[in-house]
């Protein structure tokens, strides 16, 4: 019985049913499934993210945070395909019921779904469903959302001659990280942004949207920029050529790579997009920018000669990441 | 990096996406988030369900049962809606990385796939992507299936004078658990097929399906067909009187309820589905179940009056499932 009081905790997140173009049929929580009526000429994208305390989050991580997180980078898998977010359900598993912890963590959920951007339908990004269990603290989302049919942004397509960009700031994430996981308070505005990075990432919705007939690839660097640059030279069958001093970032990164500069390049947590633009398009990226209020980076250039390059040196997998060649 | 491996196990599942009425530019697993094209004039059904082992299951359970029940519930969850099973993505988490487990349970999933009726366009059910993580057992799945626009079967429609019917045997999917708690051998036809039906479950699809424009309501019976029934008396704002000997037991069923005739009747794990049916089309359901090669029950039917009753004794919820008034 506890577990279904739960509900009245999810409940106010399905509200937006009914609003921009969901239809009058459409319906979220409360039958066996919810019912959605796609709109005209759309592919529907898929996105499936499993966040486990302990694993994927500080144990210590504060339930709104959970939250905004949990949903956050299931949304930053839409943007890199260039969706609109539309819709998602929720799998939460929680060892007892918490009122406290469900307020905030269901407050965390509604503020991340309010930052994002409006879509000119007016549609809204609602809980549509889900299931809640006992059990060792884990939350499943699968976030839906609507792309013009054909136009999905995709890891392949990058072609050589290709400009590599990325948004936002590499290593924030890991920065952050190693700050939470030490317990140690921010020492200066570049610290808190970290923090603010890993705790509440800000998914390029607008970004992924806007890339949409211009990018040649894209994906979302959650897994470190060369991890993730790696998936688009493989499935485009290409390499790249990355230059060291045009990497976006902050002196406190710096500070905290230290002697290691693939540290912050090798980090996960960046929910930012790295995408590839052929030439004609190149000008169009500080309009962009400046539209948007995003920091956009021109990092490399792709190639026909394949592997990963930075300022002309081989990088290759280890277990610690991409390193030199020579050094792993 | 055995994690990544764990895809060898399931990108077989997803093989199935480009035939019957899946695009050409339709993606599954190995982007940032799978692309599917919506058929026309259809709306898109939700369900989540999430499996976790010692909850929803015995420990002791074969992975491949794991694997064929944790699809099951959420198909029987689309059967309810009167949907077709389309695609889905699975969120796996494992306490360690076993091949053997991994084979099995992957196979159960693929025989529960193939056992789905297959639609006119030939579709099958991919998987469509998901994600792996480590941790104790636990299996999310989302299913989305498409029904016709507006044709959905929901909980609210049933209005009075409607029949109740239900599908298969009440009560297997209890006396099976128990038998599997127990950890006791079959000892009769009867047991064998409850402990089957715990362990494998056939959604009915077809039927559901089959129901579209018959039923005034429909669900299926997972939680017990009392607190299932309850929800369709909610949603549709009616009362119920069933009748005690129309209700489909088998002799081993009746053995383990004893002197308790509402036991199977609140047992849960049967997937079955109850529905609803106006007068006019009741002449239907002889032709239904033979051509379906199901057993349908007509074991009540809704009255105007609220509450749900028992040869015209009301019962009443209570901490172990509904009950006779006064004895709760």
């Amino acid at each position: 019985m506890e577990f279904e009081l739960i509900n009245r905790y999810f409940a106010p997140l399905g509200t937006q049913l009914g609003l921009g173009e969901f239809s009058a049929g459409d319906l979220g929580i409360g039958d066996d499934g919810a019912l959605i009526t796609p709109p005209a000429n759309s592919q529907l994208v898929v996105v499936t993210d499993t966040s486990i305390a302990g694993v994927h989050f500080p144990v210590s991580t504060h339930p709104f945070d959970i939250g905004w997180k949990a949903l956050a980078v299931n949304v930053s898998d839409l943007a890199a395909m260039g969706a609109r977010p539309a819709f998602y359900s929720l799998a939460l598993t929680l060892e007892q019921y918490d009122q406290a912890w469900l307020n905030a963590f269901s407050a965390g959920l509604n503020a991340m779904m309010q930052s994002l951007p409006v879509d000119m339908s007016g549609a809204s990004f609602p809980l549509i469903g889900g299931d809640t269990t006992r059990g060792p603290l884990s939350i499943t989302i699968t976030a839906h959302g609507w792309v013009e049919r054909g136009q999905a942004l995709l890891r392949e397509g990058a072609k050589p001659g290709d400009g590599v960009f990325v948004s936002g700031q590499l290593g924030e994430g890991g920065l952050g990280l190693s700050l939470a996981l030490a317990g140690l308070q921010p020492r200066s505005v570049d610290e808190s942004l970290a923090l603010a990075k890993l705790n509440r990432p800000e998914p390029r919705v607008a970004l992924g949207r806007a890339l949409i007939g211009l990018a040649s690839s894209a994906i979302d660097i959650s897994d470190g920029l060369l991890a993730d640059l790696n998936h688009i030279l493989q499935a485009s069958n290409v390499g790249v050529d990355l230059s060291a001093d045009t990497m976006p970032l902050s002196a406190a990164v710096k500070a905290w790579a230290g002697s290691d500069p693939l540290k912050p390049l090798n980090a996960g947590d960046d929910y930012e997009l790295c995408f590839t633009l052929p030439l004609r398009y190149w000008s169009r990226i500080e309009q962009l920018s400046s539209q948007l209020g995003i920091k956009i980076s021109h990092i490399g250039e792709i190639t026909a000669e394949l592997g990963c390059r930075l300022n002309g040196e081989l990088l290759v997998p280890s277990k610690q990441g991409f390193n030199h060649f020579a050094r792993d």
